[in-house]
């Protein structure tokens, strides 16, 4: 049921964004990576990711807001409304980046909610509910394999409480460890009580760059997200006996790199016959041991990415992989000593009312928008199992994301920060 | 022509091998590696590889061996023998280990051939000839991607002095750089200056482990090389867009890791249909750019060894190899922007006159042996450039190579070291 909000307490012509100085933190944020610019790596609880944690909590205490952190680093930045016992209206996302990436995935949805609240704070807005940007540990599963860790805890995983207290990184080192080196004295039976309850909060909107080209081709300004499609995600390991590549005659191999070949084939295969456009699968992760040019790969491994908006039909996908994988692993004679489905979420719906709130803003805002599907995943996903949620996207420079070409223009950040203020300080008021 | 050697100077029976000491130095040796034990990590120019270099060198000044090294580490031991302007015997082998691999590849071949100049010792042996062992700098690949380098440099390649002053490693660390953290302070115009001349030895013998299965299999006790297969290896670097696993649909795909992986099966297939058992291709390295579960590969490195013991029919497969690359490329619509045959060498045969020293040393001996091909390379493919050249092989459990459970029998070690040190001896006197 829709509920339009005619008794705004701001007027959208109020509403003004400093883009000259969210452009400036956009920069700033993206020095603090491993890798040379233009490209952006920042990976859970590094130097680099400790000192970017530090500059948000500055952006936020700069903007008035007062800021908690959780023991993994979850971080909150709260303006406290003027009844303040409600449930509060939430905002955020991720600053974390894969390896040699750009600088917007992630990052307008956490400086640009800074943003909007410095945009409502300039009005005479008297916020009833609190607002609060939210910026979460980890969305990227780079470093432990854990897709949107910091949210997916928040949101009451208790398999995640669990597998966090055993969890390596690719060095052998302890999420544990690695939060301690961070600064996060955690403890393995803290882990439950970072959990939200279900009335923390009244809604949760993200703000985010579309990663795909629709919005820029239509000429569109903002994307109004109505679901979340469901990803899964695979790891495999196949072994076989290696050996010399001079002196190990063809017939006699059984080289587990080829069968890693084969896999990803049919990963392709399996995604492009699902029967819809809206089935992705993809290999971004394969590795060979011992990794020299004369020696037949004795072990691979290999992380597969598969995602649609129909979880059955992904799951049907999922299914086809493993079979593919037990049947080449037969046919290779290598063995399958690894076939482990990491994370298998299910699809998120936005709220209604959200969305509602969003079209109204984006009427107000004089901003043409398209309903459309996220194909990537988000906190939101997480979001969504404990509060009603929404997602505001806008255009991106060819749908690039996840590499150094990712951008968007000052002129989209703009609009999508007014969109985000205007939502929040709507819902703010119900 | 098969001239035999009926004045030896010494007797079978008087030859005695210290085989517990031997295994001691093979154990010592094996314990400077980067990885942990049973595996044997000992990379060019590493830490660990200085470290075995000054343990060779010892063993050498133990022996009695007048010791130099060349400006990139190749190591010769000289007994100089009683006519010492005479063109010297020479033997030797490697002792890098490619990453995760065993004691034994090359080990043997330069600490037994210390050990058989020390049985010589223990006779009353004194050469005509100067006998002298060698230790080859880098005969496998690893760091620099050039095998044999350090043989294939003493034999007066042009091509490879000219690449040294070039080449990186994965670190970016050029060559002369890597030899200089090793205490070689090597100079670009002096890489010419190593190449020794046609008349600097009489012959070449390198002892080396089979690295197959045949010895063992057929319980006989020693391999007589006649050749050694032509290896080529090949780098091929494809380029595609990239971008995040969720948001590019299939058919806006161009994966570069996809690529590699078709390329990967495409060698298996090219090596499979030549018509030979003899001819094999491996793709030992496949590296994704940027390397994460939620990207697709923008970039993919592979790295492919294609051997046989018929040179023109190797080179067919490399020619097939590449066309299949360009065709995978154009279907993909990914760039093919590397194809490098980085060396492509011809076999070597065996001196005629080696391989009869050989056989009367098996003989006297009362060693059953095989006459049989070397499928994986070695120094001596390229000695046999600059001296008439000969090997010996003795059984290794299962083949096992380039692997932790490769191994070599105590009793098999005492009769390679015999065989070798009888050759020697023999050769020495003409
Ligand atoms: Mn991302
Ligand atoms: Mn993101
Ligand atoms: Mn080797
Ligand atoms: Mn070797």
């Amino acid at each position: 049921a829709h509920t339009p909000h005619s008794c705004l307490s701001i007027s959208p012509s109020s509403l003004s964004v400093d883009i000259q100085g969210l452009q400036r933190q956009i920069e700033e944020l993206s020095s603090f990576s491993d890798s040379p610019a233009p490209t952006v790596t920042r990976i859970l609880y590094s130097e680099k990711d400790v000192l970017a944690r530090r500059y948000i909590k500055s952006l936020m205490a700069q903007a008035g807001l007062s800021v908690r952190e959780d023991s993994i680093g979850n971080i909150f930045g709260r303006w406290i409304g003027t009844e303040a016992a409600l449930p509060a209206v939430a905002t955020g996302s991720h600053i974390d980046a894969i390896p040699y990436s750009g600088k917007y995935d992630g990052i307008i949805g956490v400086l640009g909610a800074i943003e909007a609240i410095n945009v409502l704070k300039r009005t005479d807005l008297q916020p009833k509910r609190s607002l609060e940007v939210i910026m979460f540990t980890s969305e990227e599963p780079t470093r432990f394999g854990i897709s949107c860790l910091g949210s997916r805890l928040l949101a009451g995983s208790q398999e995640l409480a669990h597998a966090l207290k055993q969890v390596v990184d690719g060095q052998n080192i302890t999420f544990l460890e690695a939060a301690q080196f961070a600064g996060y004295a955690i403890h393995q039976e803290d882990l439950t009580s970072i959990f939200l309850r279900k009335d923390d909060y009244f809604s949760f909107v993200e703000l985010h760059i579309e990663q795909g080209p629709i919005l820029e081709n239509e000429g569109i300004p903002i994307g109004i997200v109505t679901a979340i499609a469901a990803p899964a995600s695979i790891t495999v390991d196949f072994e076989g006996n290696g050996g010399h590549a001079g002196a190990v005659l063809m017939p006699s191999r059984n080289d587990a790199g080829l069968a890693a070949a084969e896999l990803a084939l049919a990963v392709e295969k399996h995604a492009m016959d699902s029967g819809s456009l809206d089935t992705v699968g993809t290999v971004g992760v394969l590795e060979l041991h011992p990794g020299a040019i004369n020696s037949i790969p004795s072990k691979a491994h290999i992380e597969i990415d598969t995602r649609d908006i129909d979880e059955e039909r992904r799951n049907i996908v999922v299914n086809e992989i493993h079979q593919s994988a037990i049947r080449i692993a037969e046919k290779r004679g290598v063995k399958l000593s690894k076939f482990k489905i990491v994370n298998q979420d299910p699809p998120a719906l936005s709220s209604n009312q959200i969305i509602s709130t969003m079209e109204d803003a984006a009427k107000q805002l004089n901003l043409s928008y398209n309903l459309m599907i996220s194909r990537a995943y988000h906190d939101s996903l997480f979001m969504a199992r404990i509060t009603p949620m929404g997602m505001i996207f806008i255009p991106c420079y060819k749908g690039y994301s996840h590499k150094p070409e990712e951008y968007a223009s000052p002129e989209n950040i703009v609009n999508g920060v007014k969109m985000l203020a205007l939502t929040m300080a709507n819902l703010s008021s119900e």
